[in-house]
């Protein structure tokens, strides 16, 4: 199939308001969990919320503050932090939309950010694109992903446990680098995933004769395109960044977006050579048929030309005429097999000449 | 047919002075449908007008006015709303104008907008397209349909009733945003039917060997051309109501018109990949059609190289010379089926190793 | 053939000085027609002009003059417009240039446009376009056209006459709106020619097999080519005019010229879907040749498969050994002719299994 | 051949400190011609210089100086004109370079520019790409050509020599213009021949129906690369002087380099239009030889359809089956002749139902 | 294979903090060689570092110092070189990534530049990409190659050694020109190596009609695609020291910079133009295997067309009727063996007048 990046159902319901919540299944209440990071440069805490989030200390506790919310389903919870945090309707309501591009959006007193988490399946041998948004204000980030618990976040949480680097030094700008950082790596993972794919397809191509890759390209294309879709938006939104002098991000932190933004300069390189190869592979694949069609070709004129005027001769001499002289001579026999093999040693040379055998 | 989407005759009359309008043909007057929607913060009326529209209340009232004129062909009508409302007359030449591309143009006291309307036509399997203009003044907003009622703009009518979401509250601009919204999100409609559409090929492809889908992806490449050429300088409007700051759209709807904007992005991609889709399923239809080739010549190929050399061994012997010793014996005819087996024998384990069998 | 729009000779003659006009054979005076128009709110004149023109009376008359002139070869009547009105010799040359890309420039006291006019040549199946010139001054407009008395500005004339329009009242820069507005009503007569072209080709590829449609798709590329080469540089033209804040050209007209601009963008999006709808039709008709292909090929494979065994086994009785005891069975017979059967029945049954038959 | 354009020895030689000359072998001196034009409005002077060249009359002399040097290897000469007339060594090293890419440099107290002469060989049925450099100081201009002696400026000379135009009461920027627009002129020569070999292929491909013409398809597109490679450039050469407002080009020029500029642009869309055309013979080709191919397979398949039963036939009779009745009918022999023919005029008809005869 | 340049391992370790070190193996210290240069207008020294570096010497010293170390994976050494030049660990880890992109970066101390050194390996016939990365300093340069020590900079050295060119009396901005010129230099020499390839298929492509250069051209595109992916960023770098004016280049170097932007547009026009000729040979290819495949189908036909009807007659008359009238007559053989040299020859005749033969 090559559409399965379309299938996932949309979120914006049409005709209702913008900036309007999915009213969440009373029953079927997703289980969110969220933690807190609270840290500066002496010492760190984290804290798995439960009850009622504290937006107060959140907003104006010194250091950094760092919510992460998995699952976006839960509207209550996000119209608490909507509340909590004075956030745009239309920035809800984007976090909770899946299909959403890409995309950043300055709120004054904070910055939105959406982007796409990248994994491989191995089981589906696809794609696994996630919603990850990010609200960063003045020393605070709240993230967000969708439902499944991903480990995607798991070194950053590490370097604020250890103190590794400078995470703990610095802003809130400076996590969300790490954050964004953290999930373009992941891209990288992604890309040899789909070069070991193309190589496979590329060794079936060359070794079994009968392959039928053309799906395969097609699929792998598709998903070369997903990946496409993620990393060029994202390369404007971080270009925006270097760019606009947006007051949330400290001058200090843009040689780290600059990173982050020659990191996806690559995955996007990476990207079109992909696209490249599997053109190439099509390409590769119709010469092949072409080529394979000339060989069964040849083989069918060979047998033809060469079985062709044999059978012709001995029909000739299965005629039943009664005055046909030649076949009572007691040579007949042994000179029409004679002029036969000639015939068919000539066919060969004349082949062999053609570079046909 | 692939050219559907060029068929409706243009409604500028070659020669004719700029911004003369079509004259109406006096006993065909359409049913043209005017309503009039009124309302403030505090509450909203809603009229059908069927005698003269006081253009004055309209400009003047406080709140904000909609007046929603369903037929574009009374001339006469457009003349009035042209004089009560100071309306440029290329502006009215251009809502009477079914094939106008769309455009945004600032007249100072009101910004005239003409977009796309699209809804998948499920009796035609296409699209259904249809314009839509909108002046935006201080206080009050004309939205122009062709003649057929839709219910396009249903979603926000029944938002300015039910006081649901902020329109009540905001003004024209916020207006004109929900009507362009309206409009958008039926764009997310026909681009799931597009993608059925092209799915549906697909599985024809895949399952039926003699599909012949090369006309269908035409058209259907037709159709996404046809939604690209609605949303590419919608896309263009939307971004230049952000960038150039028209004093008719107030700074708190920018965030709104934004929202639009991803959308419409989110449109275009999905036209681009539904393009690049058809593309490939052409590529698939064409290395089947090859791969099918292959398979016919091979079993042409393979009969002939069987049949013929045994043919012509039976020829041979089928001959009329009198001195053939072979005849005679007792196991030639034993021996030449012998022979022939092991011919045919030869020939299929040949074929079996060349992968033909 | 593919490429009569490159035919015409080229007016520039290599090595001679820029500036310098082709020298009038002195025989072949071609009949050059002068029209001039003076109008003004109150009323207009017309005038054949046959002897001299009044330079200082066109050029400082109260209103606006016309000054048409069909005929571009007459160089000593250039050189009196040159003189008269005081026109740079670049601009003369480029007047007689049938070839010039479309241009504007700016030359402070007048400016020089030169573009494309496109008829439909019914009998040549093909566009014809004609080289037109204006000069616009301050009240004053020359327009310059090839030998032919064409009736493309026969409407504009119409209107002066008649007073219908605006065009009495406004000044040189309404007119040479008029005069470009005029031409680009024609381009969509042509589009619309070449769109049933399209449509005619799309019949025939559909309707008969054997039809070899490339050479006739290649001739409409070229002359879709032709369309673009003169609308691309057009669009570019009017948008200086809307950017480029010409003091000759005065802020009320801009609207009209935005008019133009976006009729040039529709012209310019049809244009590239003729170019696709064409490149879809060479598609179309390269997967119906391989079809074909297919269908033939099934044809003689299924004649060769059904009849190579059994003439095969018709060789093998008709073998002159002298024992072969099925010869001599009562029954031989009907049981071959029964086995014939069955190898027949049961390839038929095997090609419809495989959807050949 | 695709590649003869990449043929030439490259002069940089890798590792050399930038701005040396390649040192002239001291017995190969290649025979350089000097020529020196001075003059102003009132005359010229010619010279032909052999000795030293007085650069001080050639900077201070009142009028325009001309200093055309053919011939680019003497580096000794280089580095006299380098010494007296200040020429930065890069100048100098791109000077005796003929593969550099067009361009322009500004060293404030003259240009540098560089750029194509291109010609077409008769004999090589190809062209022939020479380098052109100007030095272009205030009242004087220094030309560069390869050895060959051309008469690219013959007709510049004879403008100065005639004084016809107004080269003679120009300045250096006017002679530097004038040099320039003979190169651009020559280019639309090149542009006839290529047409003119377009055209031959075209027939080529649709008279003769075993025609090769990829080959020469692709040297064409070769050839039209080479134009391209030398246009580009110079277009945004053009473009930067009309834009750039170099002091040494007076403003009273830009019209004439505003038409250099069009010329170019013309020339431009010339070679696009080429290379479209080229791209539609190679489809006409491909699509031609599958006709081709279609028409073969008709044949063997109405011969193979045709004869295969009847053979068929032919053999079942000749069988020895000792009980077959038909044999010994009298009526046998017509009847299977009657059969024979009633099956071949079947065929028949079918074929010419299916088109295929 | 068409995928080596994607092969090597990614540096970036998934999940490190930005700006981390890749921890040098103990017992595997690279043989890491340092060489320090320092010079000015009046002399030069060249020590070979084995112990520690005098970072403040380097700083500050009179003249330019060029610190060039061969071997990036030696952490502690770079860690040493961050520390005593004060460099941002980003670029310290830039350093260490092998696949980086080519980049600039502004350091306002100091400029960061890492790019691409490209090799021709003759044994591999394969593109040898190596990552080198300058630190330009007021007065410094330190240069980064990767472990295989490479003769690239043998020519500026031996320059600096002899002080022919104006490098010893230039700055640390003239240096790192010469560094990057001496790098595009080899750029030439690959392009050279690529064409030679290019037309080794192509003369293979003529002369051997059993080629298969698909998987050959398949592999020089991403030889190709190797130099665009290295040249392209550094066209952008380049341009961007001419445009930002940083003070760390002087005003002076611009025209040398100018000088590598031109060659690096030429070898970027090279390898547009060595793609083109690839596409090219792919299209020569697959109409050749179609232009093969008509002649192996002209043979088969032509055999089929001659052989089938002679085959049919002489079967006719191998019937076994008993009333067959032809075969007791005396001239029933001659007349049928003159039939069948008559269709025979009218054959011929035929397919010659069809050019098949």
């Amino acid at each position: 199939m090559v559409t399965p990046l379309l299938k996932r159902k949309r979120a914006k319901r049409v005709g209702e308001p913008p900036g309007s919540l999915i009213p969440s299944a009373p029953g079927t209440a997703a289980p969110v969990s969220r933690t807190l990071f609270s840290y500066d440069g002496s010492g760190y805490r984290e804290t798995l919320l439960t009850g009622d989030i504290d937006f107060r200390a959140l907003k104006e506790g010194s250091g950094v503050s760092w919510l992460n919310i998995d699952g976006i389903r839960d509207s209550h919870l996000l119209e608490r932090v909507g509340d909590g945090l004075a956030i745009h309707p239309l920035a809800l309501e984007d976090i909770q939309n899946p299909d959403l591009r890409p995309k950043i959006e300055d709120y004054e007193s904070y910055l939105f950010l959406s982007f796409k988490m990248l994994r491989w399946d191995r089981a589906r041998s696809a794609i696994d694109s996630e919603q990850v948004s990010l609200l960063v204000g003045k020393g605070w980030v709240v993230s967000f992903q969708e439902e499944r618990e991903g480990d995607v976040f798991g070194a950053v949480r590490e370097r604020i446990r250890t103190g590794k680097g400078r995470i703990r030094s610095a802003g809130a700008d400076y996590l969300a680098y790490s954050l964004l950082d953290a999930v373009v790596d992941h891209y990288f993972l992604v890309l040899e995933q789909l070069e070991e794919a193309v190589d496979a397809i590329e060794g079936r191509l060359v070794g079994e004769p009968g392959a039928e890759p053309v799906g395969d390209i097609q699929r792998l294309l598709g998903q070369v395109t997903l990946v496409r879709r993620a990393v060029w938006p994202l390369r404007e939104i971080v270009l925006e960044v270097l760019k606009e002098e947006y007051p949330l991000v400290a001058e200090a932190t843009h040689h780290y977006f600059r990173d982050v933004y020659d990191h996806l300069l690559e995955v996007a390189d990476t990207v079109d050579l992909l696209r490249d190869m599997l053109a190439g592979l099509v390409n590769l694949h119709i010469t092949s048929l072409s080529k394979n069609m000339n060989a069964i070709m040849k083989v069918l004129t060979i047998i033809a030309t060469i079985f062709m005027p044999l059978s012709f001769i001995a029909s000739l001499y299965g005629m039943n005429f009664r005055y046909m002289p030649e076949l009572s001579l007691p040579w007949g026999y042994p000179a029409v097999l004679a002029l036969m093999s000639a015939i068919t040693i000539g066919m060969i040379v004349y082949f062999k000449r053609k570079k046909w055998m």
